[in-house]
């Protein structure tokens, strides 16, 4: 845990990488320390009376408002059922809190509600209480969203780093990169003639099946947003002081993103999504946990993409399948900011 | 319940008064409807196994930053814990959602959150999850804050306006209008040498205190914020269908707020509040209720101000007395935006 030095805010600060890591590590931990904060998951594991609770909130101020695959107010849904599927919980209730820019066409922030309302119900949360504030014309960029999300744990979920061990498995929900590379296109930061869409979804039947299927089977699950793969292993690799290997040729990744990452000098390790999860489930569930996956409708892609190592600890290896290792770090700089 | 007809978002739809509801009744609520949410309570009521839960989120653009008596980051927990307190509920956790604003000094951010920190640990609340965005330079004017509470409910709670009945008597907390007044001061909106502070604090030793003292002769309990107490007796007055009659001379204003309020044409029952509520206790523990609110520290200036009546019914009446009375109704237009 180290002091936050930085004088001031930078973009790169928002964009789930190393920069990110810093503030909410130096600043934000150590003033608000309490037992949930602490334990750093995607959802704080709360217990009210008997019942094990998950909590998770998340702002949303990606830019443009809407993109091929999705919206902002989709991805608020979606971003916040996620957080709470990945800490093995099922959604009971979201907030919405919106910061709307005066002069916002009241057509787009209609849209928006809709889509919002759309997506919760086709998952069954009730959205219960929301806020509306305005600012001055030029403050908001249309409008941001902060949803917050309350989950009731599943009776079956161990979810816990320390309870990941050197052979275990890492798997991955179906091809990553999707989300960045669609939104840059869709700012026009790279110029590219393509069908690629945002992978904005939930993720929650997957990580049911999975919780159905294993149980205490599986160990660790994460959602791959801000910061990408890379970010969430390496997360992993600290909290659980294990090494994570990774076999690249497995990863799945579309062509398009490969070929943008290539033009953009990115990894597809490093970019963003909203409808992939990692989970780590123990070596001898692990082909149950692939089918498992795969068996609900969008998980077919789904893939044994690693292993836990004893060595190198909090280290997370890109094995290239001719022999080699790379290390794979934590996205350092801001090449991809507002992409949620 | 009316169709949002207004063309594009304005800062009056921001204000709490009339523009706010047409938004919130004409497009949030019908296209999210659900139990929970139509409610329309400070805080949402939800059943999580067998506990009674209450779930309620506030996002704060407050301009400026920080002014006498409190700041975003004490707002941000107070205003969060009031909507659980005048629910009935125990404040078991917050989350905090930013969105910072680049080139924002990283002094004024660690000020803030210390401010959070300490106003949190006082009144015993966790914040269990956080989130982080952080958005171009002249966006966000510093930081927004959306916090959301989860509160576990009083088990002699039952308040709801349905049980509200003619003969009931309104309570009010303290002295109303100070830190609607007080913004607009550190604003230089208005030229004014005083000592005036916002009340910005936790009602929650007082709420609490009522709740033990009454149990279900509390009938319906609000915080008096974004459009003041006018805003929120006229919001129960339409949700229990009876009218309420309040004696003007009653209600306690400091004279700064009331000296304040002839210069600038504003009434002070529409200035914000964000440590001040508005109960509702039956006719025969009135004199009970008082004594128990003013027994908390703090709570020293309640006043009874006003009963409810059978007719008119859905009306906001205020007695001068001497014998006459006018119509008291809810914030129109937008004379104090960014308050909170």
């Amino acid at each position: 845990m180290t002091d936050f030095r930085d004088e001031t805010i930078q973009l790169a600060h928002g964009s789930g990488g190393r920069a990110t890591r810093r503030l909410i590590e130096g600043l934000f931990a150590p003033l608000l320390s309490n037992p949930a904060l602490d334990a750093m998951g995607d959802a704080a594991s709360l217990e009210v009376d008997r019942s094990r609770l998950a909590m998770t909130t998340d702002c949303f101020v990606v830019n443009p408002l809407s993109f091929p695959g999705g919206c902002i107010g989709s991805l608020a849904i979606h971003g916040t059922v996620n957080d709470l599927a990945v800490s093995g919980a099922e959604p009971v209730a979201i907030t919405a809190g919106f910061v709307l820019e005066a002069g916002l066409a009241s057509s787009v922030l209609r849209a928006q509600i809709e889509a919002m309302a759309g997506v919760a119900r086709a998952i069954g949360v009730p959205v219960v209480a929301g806020d509306t504030k305005v600012v001055e014309h030029g403050k908001a960029d249309g409008m941001y969203i902060c949803t917050t999300g309350l989950g009731r744990v599943h009776e079956r979920a161990d979810l816990d780093p320390a309870r990941v061990r050197p052979g275990d498995r890492v798997l991955v929900s179906g091809p990553i990169g999707d989300h960045g590379i669609t939104i840059l296109v869709a700012r026009s930061e790279i110029d590219l003639e393509t069908d690629l869409a945002s992978d904005s979804r939930s993720v929650l039947a997957m990580t049911r099946a999975l919780l159905d299927a294993l149980g205490p089977g599986v160990k660790w699950m994460r959602d791959a947003t801000r910061g990408g793969v890379a970010t969430v292993l390496n997360e992993l690799a600290d909290a659980a002081g294990v090494g994570v290997a990774i076999d690249e040729p497995e990863i799945p990744v579309r062509d398009e993103v490969r070929g943008a990452c290539e033009l953009l000098g990115l990894d597809p390790l490093h970019v963003a999504n909203e409808g992939q999860f990692v989970a780590v489930v123990s070596g001898e569930d692990a082909d149950h946990a692939l089918e498992s996956v795969r068996s609900v409708p969008g998980g077919e892609q789904a893939r044994l993409i690693g292993e836990i190592t004893e060595a190198p600890a909090r280290t997370v290896l890109g094995r290239s399948g001719y022999g080699s290792a790379r290390v794979i770090d934590v996205l350092i700089g801001d090449p991809l900011p507002r992409i949620c």
